[in-house]
């Protein structure tokens, strides 16, 4: 079902434009660099749209805000907009304080998104639905039990933006306004790594770079992530944890083919 | 002498506000995952306040200092005496200039700090000492001889600020007002690693967070780092040097236990 | 032809000042360590003159850039004019927006700078060669039909600065304005690793730092990177990529030595 979307962004190797936080930017470049992207990180106004037209997609993380680098992420949505890119958006941290909850409700209705991806603590507090959690990990975990409710929530919350919404934690869930997927794949120690949703978005910029289907695009990199965790996983010493995962969770994504995808991935329609 | 401390961390998982400096940020908050603590990074003066109310504890790092972020540091430092969270401070480079010296005393006097660590010429600048040397790494360590004065001046410190004052580098000391431990333990290439005085100060973080006793909490976690460095460092496969090294360390503190302190401490009564 | 220049970093421990962007700061950092060298991230103008007073070399890098860390690149650069230092220069970027463009100029005008290093597009972008490409990457890239024409570029613009130009990228140019070498070394993951140019230019930091001749600490710096690429790339697992290998090649830098350089580099006088 991935139509060679890893191979299309090796052979294109799109520019993608980061405004994201100073915490993981440095894995989100070589997760970008692994999957065969040119990333490009600036978070200043005063160059903010110049580098978004000069790339492929736009990826804004909400993570480690400031007032000069949510400007940029305005005037970089908007150039986005003008000039046809996919934006993701990925509200780390939604929900944790009004400054980053008040945004986020600017940007959804200044800026046309392309793709949501967030914890369901997150999203529930952007859809506007009341978060009883907050925190920038894995609260509010999608269960097996709240699968379908969580589907339904990803559906409505897709057709009042007009963006893909990805739900992701131990299970992973996938929308639009009429379509929902359901991703099991990663492995319990991703849990431990910072930034791996972070990185996540940022291959949903490679990936919808290159793609049409903006669902194929965000299911696609869902899966990635989550089998390249699994491989990561795998290949841990004895004496090795998260930080060591962290590096081959990046350099399995260097090595990742969408022949390896396609027998790995668990998907299935909800 | 631990008191399960690393259990009770992965049990009760507290989220940890770390205002910090952006060169070991991400080493911060692996290392804080590693341990079982949720890290939020938040430096904006706009959420500081309010990130810092859904946290357990805090840690302010004096490491690539701005004017915005020494502004939430004062803002949090205030909200986390309010409502009673303790308060780590590494003051990075305290000496190496006179806008960093002089926050650190602007924040000595208005909040209140649980636990202050630094390295020698560090602590020396802030406490009134003179320091004849400047920067962020290990200048004047404690040695054999020194020992005993470092000792002294640590608490005395201690009894003039309240804090329990961690001096770091070849040899540990801890000491409140009235008590002083001497840690014995780590490898000489945690000189050669960034962001080893940062990580260790956000372990701490954690380690305050389920902790009554701040002097427990500050020698547990210098403990719990220096045995990790030992790990990593025997790990270390003849092509690795510092990165590797880096990376080991934070996987060790992933697979830490109290019993594994217990057995490799070695920590005297002064 | 080395003069034995790691073991005089070894050996004198020189501070360099990296005023750099937040992406890579953390590798920059742990790669002057593993040379032996001592780095002090600092880049708000309140302090970076301080700052710079009390190190050996200075190294600027326009990646990230923001009005504050541009004033404080001023500040530190003609502080070390003044006092003597070499002045390292990374135009990460140059060419892609107006931003950067316009500062790297003003840079020129108002700093005496030791060395300059970047790609053949950035290189092209600030000596007023229209640049038919931009970005951070390794775009038009020296090639062996393009290596004189690309090292009289370099020549013309040293005799404009007064700097020693390096431009990289798979194959390596370094000049003055009379003489020219050609380093043959690396490996193409190196292109897949976020801030290997940056690491460059903060190890030409610390090289410059202990040598009278920018010529030789440039071409060093050059060779160091690029052996140490090697030797990384050597020591992949199958199952390893370009995160595994970032971390390698500062592994390798720790390791390294002046015999390791003179019997691995492929350095020819053009």
């Amino acid at each position: 079902m991935f139509d060679n979307i890893i191979e299309e962004v090796r052979r294109s190797k799109p520019r993608v434009h980061c405004i994201t936080n100073y915490v993981t930017a440095n894995d989100c470049a070589n997760i970008l660099l692994a999957c065969g992207a040119s990333p490009i990180m600036a978070d200043c106004p005063d160059e903010s749209a110049e580098i978004t037209a000069i790339c492929k997609s736009l990826v804004i993380n909400l993570g480690t805000p400031s007032p000069q680098r949510l400007e940029a992420m305005l005037i970089s949505g908007k150039k986005a907009n003008e000039i046809g890119l996919p934006v993701i958006f990925d509200p780390v941290g939604a929900g944790a304080s009004r400054f980053r909850t008040d945004f986020a409700e600017k940007l959804l209705k200044e800026v046309k998104l392309s793709i949501i991806r967030g914890n369901l603590s997150e999203i529930r507090s952007i859809a506007g639905t009341t978060s009883h959690s907050h925190g920038v990990d894995t609260a509010d975990i999608v269960s097996d039990s709240s699968i379908v409710s969580c589907a339904a929530l990803a559906e409505k919350f897709s057709a009042q933006t007009g963006a893909v919404i990805a739900v992701t934690g131990e299970t992973d869930i996938v929308a639009d306004s009429s379509s929902a997927y359901c991703i099991r794949n990663g492995h319990p120690i991703m849990g431990s790594i910072t930034g791996c949703g972070c990185m996540l978005s940022a291959l949903m910029g490679a990936f919808s770079a290159v793609s049409e289907d903006m669902l194929k695009a965000a299911t696609a990199a869902v899966a990635a992530m989550d089998v390249c965790g699994e491989t990561a996983a795998e290949h841990l010493l004895p004496y090795e944890g998260n930080a060591g995962c962290r590096s081959r969770m990046i350099d399995s994504v260097y090595r990742l083919s969408t022949e390896k995808m396609d027998t790995a991935a668990r998907i299935e329609k909800l």
